[in-house]
């Protein structure tokens, strides 16, 4: 098995929306984004990877856990680290996740902004990537040898990278709400003509996954 | 129970397309329109319908046949009726079904060109409307009873209901296909600022089945 670039359990709604409206500090996910997250939020993957007990085991479960195994390095859009609008980049921020963030790899984060690496408790540390999506992920290749690199959004940034046909496999969670509004994960790009085919479905507790890659 | 006026089991793709692209008289669902439908024409409901034997049963089939039941009368758009290029107003076109029609009640297809009722074998009847939905839903309430009214399609005219507020209630059967380009089915419709949530979601064979009604 040689080294992947994929997405994995990106969430989105039946209307197709990968975050809510007026994302801020606040509302990272924007406006009824956590209602994205639920599925992953009850599963015992999810509550591991914050230092919580318990949580469902299941088939919501074990997809959450494969899509946590075997990855090497992430990518993270700007607003994956930091508020849209508020204090970052000032030097004080150092992402949503406290002092061990849930990564434990390098992360490489697309910004305009540079900044010296993070090192973190628990072997996390934040790359500044300032030279576009290309660069970010020749060093997470670099950073992930063997293992594969997950790109973790958000929605503009996925979609940045699946229209420059640089995503091996994405895999969604489809969860039955509508959003309305926000962030749409596909509108204007055809993924059937970058080479994309759905192989897999699985329906989960809370979401439908959906499994694509390049033919 | 009172009458409702209800889209069911219309299929949408993962990335929300409810019909392929250049849909003419040889691709009345569009081109790759038919692997939306794949779940429906293994059912059944569906073999039924056409006076076929067999047909899978099991949980497509089930809400195949719910969807189906309790009709007493449909709308649908032009194109649903003929082809976007073709023929049609040519007196001589009946519709894409044959002599004996599927639907066994009446019939209001949505037109800008004038015409008389056509009776069909089997209790079909087609009316045509030329004076907008409205018009249409009113004259489909009056015919139906306290039977429903279902809105067959094709994309266009659903989106007309929609954005109107006037559908009750929504079954969408997400099929794990992408096609990339075609009719997309809710862009730039906010169902959630319409009043829709999603109140079930059932895992088909083929489909998962997503139910959306006004709170």
């Amino acid at each position: 098995m040689s080294s992947k670039f994929r997405v994995s359990t990106f969430a989105i709604s039946i209307d197709g929306f990968g975050a809510g409206p007026n994302q801020d500090i606040n509302n990272p996910l924007g406006v009824r984004g956590p209602e994205l997250m639920e599925w992953f939020f009850a599963t015992r993957a999810w509550k591991k990877m914050h230092g919580m007990p318990d949580g469902e085991t299941g088939i919501d479960n074990e997809i959450a856990e494969h899509g946590l195994s075997g990855i090497g390095a992430w990518i993270l859009g700007r607003n994956m680290f930091g508020p849209v609008r508020g204090p970052w980049p000032d030097e004080s921020w150092k992402g949503w996740w406290g002092e061990e963030p849930p990564y434990h790899v390098p992360v490489f984060v697309l910004t305009h902004h540079p900044r010296a690496p993070i090192t973190m408790k628990g072997g996390t540390v934040f790359n500044f990537v300032t030279d576009g999506i290309h660069a970010a992920l020749e060093q997470a290749k670099a950073a992930a040898g063997n293992r594969d690199i997950r790109l973790g959004g958000g929605v503009s940034t996925i979609r940045q990278f699946l229209q420059a046909g640089l995503v091996d496999e994405l895999h969604l969670a489809i969860r039955p709400v509508l959003l309305g509004t926000g962030e749409h994960l596909l509108h204007d790009i055809d993924l059937r003509a970058l080479g994309y085919e759905c192989w897999k479905s699985v329906s989960g507790e809370r979401a439908t996954h959906v499994f694509l890659k390049r033919g």
